[in-house]
């Protein structure tokens, strides 16, 4: 196949995406949701740092849970009270807008909540897909290394913030953690970073901050109104 | 755009691929070359633990490095001695028969030799392209969790061995080994596992022992000739 017809496709297939998308953000705008799409590698720690903001949050949080195969993540955030819809995308690399929408009309939000939706674990794919969120975050486990950012460059541009998740494994590890922040501004000069572990508590409280300080800018009347 | 026409399109971009990896096949063959397509998450330690395997190996490997940017996996390769080719995917999630069949163009091959084609980081995409291996290596760090191979089964089917890394930094997770060996057979029943550990040195022994025996019975004559 020819690239010109590839990148045909590739660019027909994006614009379909991006409708739904669009829908999806409108709906979500309206009901004053704040949506954030979570994106990392496989094994980041994902669903154990999101059980353990939902419980920090105190309320108003859902979650739309994209693995290839099993319900465990959705089990797990149930668990927390949270409400939860498991989207198993098959042989599928990453959740989609129209994914996303059918999703959406099953999952009981809460007006003025939070919107949390955990993409398949991949460092590539899910960057192109745009799914009607408010931010792209980007996390990252520390034993993944310093150079991640400058080698998946696409994920780390797309992203608003980074959690820098697991660094209280940091001192078992060959990491720079300085080095891994200077190299995601290298990507991506304006991002947010805060570093995490869900396992210890470390850096929640700043991240549930910045999470409802994101919130609340949605959905505040603008002042030049 | 449809299921069926996006199926389609799937289907004619793996033959295509097909027909790529099958000319890299008879060249390695050729060359009685044995061949490894090593797939992972980012960040599972991969170029750490072949720069320790070709050092073990003691020559006669040469690598093709695929990442979305950056030379530097290409550049850690040569250290060793060893001949590398990296390339760059780009906006790309996998390498393809076609990149390796040009890589191959360029890469010193040592005939009787080893070549390892280290794949972007991505544990969903590289599972349904053949580059003309002789086996997949899923190469898993320890901390990414027991439950890896059950939400990304494709790949792990796909794979004849299994390299459970990062195994001195099992006792600072909550990880369950056997478990994690456990899922791994659930979804392979054949599946080799190693535990090893590209810093401690562990189980590099097993791995290369594995390695010159597989690579010893592609080249060996057959005994019912």
């Amino acid at each position: 196949m020819s690239q010109e017809r590839l990148i045909e496709i590739e660019t027909g297939i994006l614009s379909e995406n991006d409708r739904y998308a669009q829908a999806n953000r409108q709906q979500l705008t309206a009901m004053g949701v704040y949506a954030l799409n979570l994106v990392s590698s496989p094994g980041s720690g994902k669903t154990t740092l999101l059980c353990a903001t939902i419980r920090a949050m105190g309320g108003g949080c859902a979650v739309i849970e994209g693995d290839q195969q099993t319900t465990n993540d959705a089990d797990r955030i149930r668990e927390t009270g949270a409400p939860a819809i498991q989207v198993n995308t098959g042989k599928g690399c990453h959740l989609d807008g129209h994914m996303v929408g059918h999703a959406l009309d099953h999952l009981h939000l809460h007006a003025g909540g939070t919107l949390f939706i955990e993409n398949v674990g991949n460092l590539v794919c899910p960057a192109s897909f745009d799914l009607g969120e408010d931010a792209k975050v980007a996390i990252l486990s520390v034993t993944e290394g310093e150079d991640k950012p400058l080698k998946y460059p696409d994920m780390f541009t797309a992203a608003k913030i980074a959690l820098l998740n697991k660094v209280d494994l940091a001192p078992h590890c060959d990491v720079d953690l300085d080095l891994y922040e200077a190299n995601l501004r290298r990507v991506n000069p304006t991002i947010e970073i805060i570093r995490v572990s869900a396992r210890t508590g470390e850096g929640l409280d700043a991240w549930t901050s910045w999470l409802r300080s994101e919130a609340a800018a949605k959905t505040a009347p603008r002042a030049a109104e």
